[in-house]
């Protein structure tokens, strides 16, 4: 199936109050091209979940070449967990070497991490999402203020084409943070080191901090920026017009 | 006033639902031979807030020789900041050289933490608490199956000497782990640097660890151990008859 | 000047007992198409000294997406320490992408870590060379035995071609670890703050790591391969033919 | 044989030149009430070589209550790599209740290390050495201007008493950092962890820390005092009266 016959809009209400395994279970069964966007944090219950439903698992990571040593260690260990073909992706060498010449290493803490972002992962992210029908990807209404309202399944505003719609599945939307580790402590999914020092949100490594007892985990995230503006740009369609 | 005349049974009970301020103040205004036990972690807040109540603070901590650097730091933190004179009490050191010549520095992985913190807490609490009518503590019942029922004041049970009650304040025995971190940011109140490295609960290092997202405080505490028997004998009142 | 009017071997004789101020004094006076190569390890003495000869200083690091946080906060340090435009070059997208696809995050630790070196440094360093009538080192003798022979400066036979010959100037050549050292402390060298940590000699964060007290500096580098064999292709020409 | 007839005098001038196991051969060989001090650091080699000289090895470590966690586990892993009963001394309750009510945790970044080594070090050593005929340290020449002239062995200046002699055999003293390090590397001698993350000398852990490459390992010890003055002590006769 593609993009054209599958009625998302019509899926999206009929799932909304459902499980990641029955969402993902909908995605697999109606797309090929479909791919799962993992971030090398606690988003490997997707992979977990889907890897007993699918047997052709596509998992793709943007390696900003500035992620936490953990998490390079992590994607291998995944990697070699799961027996999957992981597609590490990483910036343009032109792009990148002209934004650090002009900018330096630490741009972000000055005018903000949209311009990093948008060089070592939305652009990567974009060439990868244009050979794509659909993506998953482990977003969360409690993850912060710009995801409260985030979807089971929807049109990507921010990456479909004129031409072309592009679909993302969010089987967690749903899932509060308490599920998602009561699952992967369940079920012994591996995961990321930092999460056992401090880190609930895991990013960059220059971008990403632990958090404190009941701090919510967004505040570990571009902590020098305001509330409603922390999105990279994965997920720019959850600001409102005008952000 | 002294324990004989305060009827601390009926206030328990006037009290059983009032904030940390209240029944400190409370406890300060009835009793001068009374002082705070700190443990060098979120308890700090009790300081705090005893500080704005009464001018006299006394406040102890039980240094058992194995404290993280991190803790023994923030110890002095604390004295300079709120300018207290801080008791820090050490084991015996006969008691202690025996019990290491004989078990070694690790024997609690073994048998269980009792023996130890028998020998570095237990023996120099119960000798500070011979010297006091109250004593104020941490404990909330949020914290561990074990303090589910931690009343806001008591006769403490573990202490108290057939000819001399000794009373137990526990101001935040109704606060939550929220409540109390939420405290400690909206009062700038200084806190031991590692809540900032994913420790929640913090004791001894040897028996102290970091916890995952969303996991209980006290499996950071005596981790090889059964839930229902994490008291290091500070608060063994709570621990039912035959435990 | 250009390459072909400066007669290296000549000037190599007659430097080759001279100090880092001498040989860089000539290798500017000599050629302007000349860059730095900056390792974000002690090297940075070259940046120090160079920068009290010449106003036009270039310098390059090769930023292979795996250094160390500490690294990156360095490069940045010295680019502002020093007010130098720093081109920081990174790996051909394509190219890295097909590796990682192929052969994971650490195939390093398998096969040897030529393949990602060609990928990550080796490449880019080629394609930078490209640009250059000569460029500048850190290479020093008694960092490694392949390293004993290394000329204060040479034809570069790795990266000439035929039609074009690439000078390297290596200033450091006759300093021991020691001197540096000196140099740094005396001159308050900003540097690495890994080297505060066990770290003598810096690379890639999976393939460095600290040494022992009196354990030589490369034993912290590509551990787990022969001592003949530790070099990361930047300066091929150090081994023998063959090897 | 106890230390009125044995002539230290006379051996410490035919042991000038010699090993360490010859002049622990030595020691053994006349004493039995004789004892190792062990640090927790690179003297672990007396432990390792004496292991092999007798089958009597006692041991003792001073336990300031502010040891590094790294090295309370390698005490520990000594003490069963070697199976030897180690004796781990602390100091007086009262004593040190009463310095730290007095003064805090860090007075000796302050006014000097000189009266917390004397409540947590110093005199549980002189307790200690009360007991005994003679003790072997791991005192070395090159560790330091105070240590330059340190004998093999002498009769201890600083704790015999005017009834009692002490001997004080020093069988590293001769040997530099360079020799012990082979030692243990050569021999699979258990080291504590923090000799690999750049702690060369190891003591407290507030007045500890790693030095640079090529940087003096006492540089890393009480390093806001002067360097003439940095004795603990344990081995007050190195300095010179007045000092």
């Amino acid at each position: 199936m593609t993009t054209e016959t599958f009625d998302i809009e019509t899926h999206a209400k009929t799932y909304q109050d459902k499980g990641p395994a029955d969402i993902l279970r909908l995605a697999y069964g109606n797309f090929d091209n479909i791919a799962i966007s993992f971030s090398g944090a606690e988003d490997v219950v997707l992979i977990d979940i889907a890897s007993r439903i699918t047997s052709s698992l596509k998992v793709f990571s943007l390696d900003t070449g500035r992620l936490h040593s953990e998490t390079y260690r992590f994607l291998e260990q995944v990697r070699e967990h799961y027996n999957i073909e992981l597609e590490v992706l990483s910036p343009d060498a032109a792009q990148l070497e002209a934004f650090v010449r002009d900018k330096g290493l630490y741009s972000f803490y000055k005018d903000g991490h949209k311009e990093c972002c948008g060089v070592r992962k939305i652009a990567p992210l974009r060439r990868k999402l244009q050979t794509l029908d659909a993506w998953v990807t482990g977003q969360r209404k409690d993850q912060s203020p710009t995801r409260a309202n985030v979807s089971v399944m929807e049109t990507d505003s921010a990456f479909s084409t004129p031409g072309r719609a592009l679909y993302k599945f969010n089987p967690l939307s749903n899932w509060t943070s308490k599920q998602v580790w009561g699952y992967i402590r369940a079920n012994d999914v591996p995961f990321n080191e930092l999460h056992g020092r401090g880190y609930t949100s895991i990013g960059c490594e220059p971008c990403t901090r632990p958090v404190l007892p009941n701090q919510h985990e967004r505040e570990g995230r571009w902590w020098w920026e305001e509330e409603t503006l922390k999105e990279c740009g994965l997920h720019a369609g959850n600001l409102a017009p005008g952000s």
